[in-house]
């Protein structure tokens, strides 16, 4: 073990709720060998986030009430992974259920630890270029969800102006960005 | 209210362990009418991360153990809000405490709900130019801290490997590359 990692000597569990939630009380040794003995991690399930982007140069994105918000927002499609289910085949479905389009161009940006504190869950990240629709939404969430086109100039702007709502969506499209800038400028005059 | 919001009937604090984390268990009427009693919420603090940029066009970052990510990892400064602290004031204070660095040139670059479904804080993100070193690190952080420099292009690359290991930093990267990168488009030649 190196010296600069934590021990963590118990983890209590005084909370969970299958398969929502649960919450960790950690009795940690530091390298130092000082403890921290109210240390707390959450589990919450992992999940996807998509940026479709479809032959127009626009973002497929979903507006729904989200109670983390207290809004109607406007996101990108995302969802829990199923057990069982890899985080490519969760991103295909979600997609599918949520706006009903499809993609045979997929690019993965990445997995991110929501809380480097705490854990909080993974977001695995993907790009879905060429997306089309296929199918009416089938989605059986919670709250009722609206489709919509957004230019992905405008898309852009909406990220400037700091009018993505929530983590998860503004951090996919940020990379989605940042992603399809570098292949610009990659190929000049394309 | 909106037909499309939800009514909270009640909420519980099912888990409070002051200033860490509280979770309530909500009993929820959606818009058309049906009930939802095992809707989780989590009250975490809210928290700032800065990308503080040198004028050498560099990167002040920090490497430090992460429990939630279980490796050494490396962040942009960040640290939760003081109570009676303004997400500004929080972001100089974690800045200079993190890395013995200080900016006269601020630039907010928006605040985000880490979960639009269940709350966990929100994520105030920060753009400071000019950074210079003024002074020793004193961090009060529970693992020992490493301040680097990484070049901006390096870090560029760094986002789009998806090496970033934690959501928070790496949306704060991903949006202050964007912003850097749109303020360069318009200036051509600069």
């Amino acid at each position: 073990m190196s010296r600069s990692e934590w021990t963590v000597e118990s983890a209590t569990s005084i909370l969970r709720r299958d398969p929502w939630i649960e919450v960790f009380e950690e009795h940690i040794r530091l390298p130092d060998g000082s403890r921290v003995d109210d240390f707390y991690t959450v589990k919450l399930p992992d999940f996807v986030v998509v940026a479709p982007l479809t032959g127009n140069d626009e973002l497929v994105v979903v507006t729904h009430y989200r109670r983390g918000v207290q809004a109607m927002t406007q996101s990108l499609p995302s969802g829990f992974i199923d057990p069982g289910e890899t985080a490519a085949d969760a991103a295909r479905r979600e997609l599918l259920e949520e706006t009903g389009y499809s993609s045979d161009d997929w690019l993965e940006l990445g997995s991110y630890v929501v809380d480097g504190n705490r854990g909080c869950g993974v977001e695995h990240v993907f790009l879905a270029r060429g997306a089309r629709r296929v199918a009416e939404p089938s989605s059986k969430d919670l709250a009722p969800v609206t489709v919509g086109l957004v230019p992905l100039v405008e898309a852009r702007e909406q990220v400037s102006r700091g009018e993505v709502r929530e983590l998860a969506s503004v951090s996919a499209m940020a990379l989605a960005l940042l992603k399809i800038n570098a292949e610009a400028e990659a190929t000049p005059g394309v």
